[in-house]
């Protein structure tokens, strides 16, 4: 299985360079100079390939569940350039993102505009990979009746994560700590917005409107018609929002050498379902602990600390904390977010599966309609997920 | 006819609340807290009008003379959101070049990203404007079967702008002058993909859509099929540059109480018609005056002179020159820019006036087919304007 999902992704990552050189030629035959192609290709291999291509890969998993048989060569390269827009698509957002966020490192290298010669360029550096996704979709799929469905579908996940982004950016700047800014309801926006959308519901819209469902369609031996874009997007986003709750959770509870990451969010003074959770339930007391201590950098002490325990142990990840830090996690564990999260998890999860049954597949083998194995799949690598 | 101008701008400014209004209650739609709600109002507001308006207009200008006849209040609105998607669009980069190239004020108040609670949220801020373009198009022009066609234009335009700014960024950073980089081919390229496209082609291609130009028509009485949207682009394009060409000149050329600013393009190492220009003709004598002098910022010295000079004027724009940048303009003055601008300014002149003249009308009044007016009146705004 380890293989073969290895071999899925090899596969998947064999059409990258066909894009990218597809898109240099096309930069070429617009007379760009020399050096205008090198730094556009440099942007490109940066910041598109080189991550877990989960969504990427996610189109093409989607695509072979619903027609229920293997792909041929071409359909196979189509769906791929779906799988890469979608990858381009979060290159678009991370570039900016980790710009505004000031972040250090992502997938394992600098940020992309802390490169020296790069800096605030990675500003329409990043429109250029936004704009190598409607290129993309003109070339590949302007003759297809579903063309403009697509076309649309990306305009409207941009949106939403814009959106998404901009909530977040207000509600939590990293300099200005202020929990009555939080809340449960806005984190829950905040994930549908910048996550759930683009993450969850754009690789399964793509794979579905490749495949030709329709947007309402009665099964023989049924009475009530079937909106499956609605059905899918019912049960995408609150799927993407436990992933998102979970990826918080895992930052104060997950095993450092298990997640690959030290969690930061409680001294990024993020805006995660465990402070939202804890203000929640905090008593006065409580809550005074997360006001002072929430979003507190570790003193330059403790950083040293911090930096010699790590070399101790020829670099490896320590999760030392400050002692801010570790004030707000003990208050996470009075009041019990440990508990809370197993039975959040237990509770969506027969959430998610109850719906998923619901859903009438037709006959087996029959294409052109929703099949249970699309939601499956993703439930299944995310359920009690511990890294 | 200056009163008759008013009245257009302050028509079209009118549609700008409506517009406003539309794409605020969309977002209320989503359900965005209260903050996000305004955060956005204010981004709209700060960033779209308040300019000339010129790009906006021209869309309304161009149908009217398409269509041969005033339009209906139904068609005016329709035009009119066409014409906002434009400046809606200006506002996108303008947004986000301000912040790259490190602008101070931009239409007489602070650059957007200046203001202290926005920063680099304006990156984000910027995605959504561009966000709200696609979103009116949608909701406007979705059952137009032009709609496809609008959102392609969009797109296009978009790519070449992003792709004329990479030029522009890599070849003119402000902080590293090299004017090895510099030549008037790169000039032409960055002029034609950053500014022509979207200022110049994008309005008329957009107004011909509307009022439904075919890709190909044939004349009766004539052989040859005409193909209007490369036509326009044959005509428009040249103009662009022209009118480009002519701004950079007027940086130099112009006197501040016409054009209502003081150049800056020496100073800020722009990769200006001027200086390209020179370089072309340059003995090695010059040559080695503009790369000692080019790009060079004022002395503190020069400064404290230039503020005093203006200060004794009631602030009034004084058009003080530093060493480094008389120097820049003796050389211009010895290579004969003047006449060499004034040769240029006829021949282009001529060259479009032919182009235009070619244009087969068909009869007085028939829609559907190219207007030599829709070109001419973009001429006659630009040729030997002093301001």
């Amino acid at each position: 299985m380890l293989r073969d999902n290895e071999a899925r992704k090899a596969k998947f990552e064999g059409v990258w360079n066909t894009i990218h050189d597809e898109l240099l030629d096309h930069f070429k035959a617009c007379g760009m100079p020399i050096e205008a192609q090198e730094w556009y290709s440099k942007n490109l291999q940066y910041n598109v390939p080189g991550g877990k291509l989960n969504r990427g890969l996610s189109v093409v998993d989607t695509v072979e569940i619903l027609k229920c048989r293997p792909l041929t060569e071409e359909e196979y390269i189509s769906v791929a350039v779906l799988g890469w827009a979608v990858e381009i698509f979060q290159a678009f957002f991370l570039v900016t993102d980790d710009l505004m966020d000031s972040s250090i490192t992502r997938r394992g290298q600098p940020c992309y505009y802390r490169r020296p010669e790069v800096g605030l360029i990675a500003v329409n550096d990043a429109f250029m990979l936004e704009g190598a996704i409607f290129h993309l979709l003109k070339v590949h799929f302007k003759s297809e009746p579903y063309y403009v469905d697509l076309v649309e579908l990306f305009h409207e996940t941009a949106y939403q994560t814009e959106i998404g982004q901009l909530i977040d950016l207000i509600t939590a700047p990293e300099d200005m700590v202020d929990l009555s800014k939080f809340s449960l309801e806005k984190h829950s926006l905040i994930v549908i917005y910048k996550t759930a959308f683009y993450s969850f519901y754009l690789p399964v819209a793509l794979a579905m409107l490749f495949c030709r469902i329709p947007t309402s369609y009665t099964l023989p031996g049924s009475k009530s018609p079937v909106a499956p874009y609605e059905v899918a997007q019912a049960i995408l986003i609150p799927l993407g929002e436990y992933f998102q709750i979970q990826d918080d959770y895992l930052d104060f509870a997950g095993v450092p050498a298990q997640i690959g990451k030290v969690g930061t969010d409680i001294v990024d003074n993020k805006c995660s379902w465990c402070i939202n959770t804890a203000l929640s339930l905090a008593t006065p007391e409580q809550r005074k602990i997360l006001d002072e201590n929430y979003g507190v950098k570790p003193t330059q002490e403790e950083m040293e600390t911090a930096k010699q325990l790590a070399k101790g142990k020829n670099g490896e990840e320590q999760g030392y904390l400050g002692e801010a830090e570790k004030r707000v996690k003990a208050v996470y564990e009075e009041i019990g977010l440990r508990k809370i999260y197993a039975d959040y998890e237990a509770s969506v999860y027969k959430r998610l599966i109850g719906m998923i049954d619901q859903i009438d597949e037709g006959a087996p083998g029959q294409e052109g309609v929703l099949k249970k194995d699309v939601f499956k799949s993703f439930l299944d690598k995310i359920y009690q997920r511990q890294k």
